[in-house]
């Protein structure tokens, strides 16, 4: 099952695209982030996103996939520009015929690193080793991307294992 | 000059078409909600939201557009759900080649009712009174995008006098 794991943001939006063989082990087949200048209206920037997005799903078709799911934001501001995010890559899903699932960052953290307080290195180190990368993924916003795929593909996993 | 005026929600979005004449009166063209199921998931509901939007879109054809810009809002819970349905409305006009015009809510009762401590009925006084409608205009998410409307027409007219 190809997974495509999103991190939503308007200036950056991070993506990982991962595959799990038969064997089970996790191949990172693409990832990296969508960014949007800032110079431009704010529906534009959206329309950017949602342009490009469509484009990688037209180009990977995953069966699936994961988006971040925030309740605790520094601020309303950044929390409504989160959201404006996030609602234009949900639809963007949507359309694609695709059902988002929704992680929070606290269970990316358990699925990933195994502990739900891991600091954001671990997590990277963790998807690193757990994708057989030679570096750590960069830029952050994609390894964000890369754990949500995982933690998507852990949670299918269980759910086939014990059949909930 | 046909403006369509967006009030946005996830569970309602309120839209109102308002032209003005050569003689400059203000004509509430069409006005009402768009409202998506509460029990089906959230990329779904703004999928619906999208599509209906864009029928009326293509049903008027309006050469501008205003939505409710928010920056205090309850919690950051209602910030990220508000912000959700701001961005697909957001790219919604911005795919049908608009250029959406944001407005305060200050801003909306400024020119609206001519002062930014009105309260809300005065403000639909007002909007009824503008748009020579027999009854207040309902729902209030309807109201309240005909009110963006016409604070958009006010705005523009204000544009062309100083040509600012």
């Amino acid at each position: 099952m190809l997974v495509l794991g999103v991190d939503p943001g308007t200036a950056t939006t991070g993506y990982g695209l991962v595959t799990e063989t038969d064997q089970g082990d996790l191949i990172a087949v693409d990832f990296g982030v969508i960014s949007t200048p800032a110079g431009i209206p704010l529906a534009d920037r959206l329309l950017a996103l949602h342009l490009k997005l469509t484009e990688i799903l037209q180009l990977h078709c995953p069966q699936s996939c994961a988006v971040e799911k925030l309740f605790f934001q520094r601020n309303v501001a950044t929390a409504m520009a989160v959201g404006e995010a996030r609602g234009v890559i949900l639809l963007t899903l949507a359309k694609a015929g695709l059902i988002p699932f929704e992680y929070t960052p606290m269970e990316v953290k358990m699925a990933v690193a195994g502990f739900g307080a891991a600091d954001k290195r671990q997590v990277q180190q963790m998807t690193k080793i757990l994708l057989g990368l030679q570096e750590l993924p960069r830029p952050d916003d994609a390894a964000d991307a890369l754990a949500l795929a995982i933690c998507h593909l852990h949670s299918a996993r269980m759910k086939a294992l014990t059949g909930s």
